[in-house]
């Protein structure tokens, strides 16, 4: 069955967007059957009442989806180039993220940030991969907050993880330091890295330094292969 | 040091793409030094003697570098559009693969297949993926085999696997049945999958359904994790 978003459950019609797609695309009519969720695991049955510019829908079940028992936190300097950043959000809500965060680190190209990670594009295309990998829970996504920060803010009981492939690394691979009982968070460093003073500021508030494998990969395929090893090694 | 390819050992220039790329963007000069590999693992260290349309070199340094001792063959249903089988491509070649093959299956849409797939195009984004994450070896890249034919030719000493997800599967994770002895060849279905007599004809050459994780991904996105999963398997 088609699945729809809605994020407000107390609102019986989908925005004009989700409507253009039921009519045009899909050419759904009055009286058929479609799934609703609001992005925070509520699965809703509901039957197409109304056609127009806001298609309207009654509920006639409704369940709700538990969300992933530990979180899959990924903090990733942006790249340069938006549709960089918007693939990398559709490819881990594919295979599985509770939270994205775009962080800004020393070597974080700041000037024209909004534009290369806009987030009502990347909600938007998150929203999308929900829907296209048949999930109920919407990544939480957010922009610009400093690596400092973020570092002292996080919770102590998070599994820390960063990635960071020095020459001649020796850092055990991203899959062997997951702890399945705790919130994982890796971060994933810019072009250029992270600066040793980073790295060294990461260690001291508890983060272990990681590897992703034996090739050298760009940030993009870097969050995208971080996200993919850390979903494999908990649900193995 | 600034990686070029000239698969061509016994060629002392660059084409003129890598040329104007050396002159223009990273501006190097004469006398300078930058490594250059064919893509079937030669690595010279080279001394810049001519700059111009095509850049002249003579070579310092000579060093084979070994191939994966095992192969991994992606054998894989193209989408749609161009641009997901373009970034399949660079993201499986950053990540680590040897041979990509672009099959066709009873659901691929056949009809401007090389538009979709253009061999030119994407020849060039796997050298420039290759360069990028410092490999010196090039997957080789094929399109348009029928996949009957394409079962009926393979080595019989293949690990061989099929990404199938029917509902309610059971099939094992391909991560747990990577042969580490063996080459690998792990089969993508198009959008709309594989039909279940396609599905029983690989299994009757000696394939192995496995599956790609808990949730439904898109092609490429599948393609990308499959291969992502082989290496890991390998190499951890």
């Amino acid at each position: 069955m088609h699945l729809f978003y809605q994020p407000l459950a107390s609102v019986f019609a989908l925005d004009e967007e989700e409507s253009r797609h039921l009519t045009k695309v899909l050419r759904l009519r009055t009286g058929d059957s479609i799934h609703v969720t609001d992005g925070k695991g509520l699965l809703q049955t509901c039957r197409i009442t109304e056609l127009g510019k806001n298609v309207k829908y009654v509920v006639t079940e409704s369940s709700h989806i538990p969300q992933r028992t530990r979180k899959v936190i990924m903090a990733v300097a942006p790249t340069r180039k938006a549709e960089r950043n918007e693939w990398m959000v559709e490819k881990m809500t594919e295979i599985g993220v509770d939270q994205i965060d775009f962080i800004v680190t020393e070597h974080t190209h700041t000037e024209g940030i909004n534009r290369v990670v806009n987030l009502t594009r990347l909600n938007r295309i998150a929203v999308a991969a929900m829907k296209q990998s048949q999930q109920y829970h919407l990544p939480l996504i957010s922009v610009g907050q400093k690596l400092g920060h973020y570092l002292a803010d996080h919770n102590v009981m998070y599994n820390k993880l960063l990635a960071y492939v020095p020459e001649h690394d020796t850092s055990p691979h991203v899959f062997k330091l997951v702890e399945k009982e705790k919130d994982t968070v890796l971060l994933i460093g810019p072009e250029g890295d992270f600066t040793p003073e980073e790295v060294a500021l990461a260690i001291s508030t508890g983060y272990k330094t990681v590897s992703l494998g034996l090739t050298r990969l760009r940030t993009e395929t870097a969050a995208v292969a971080g996200c993919h090893a850390i979903n494999l090694a908990r649900n193995l």
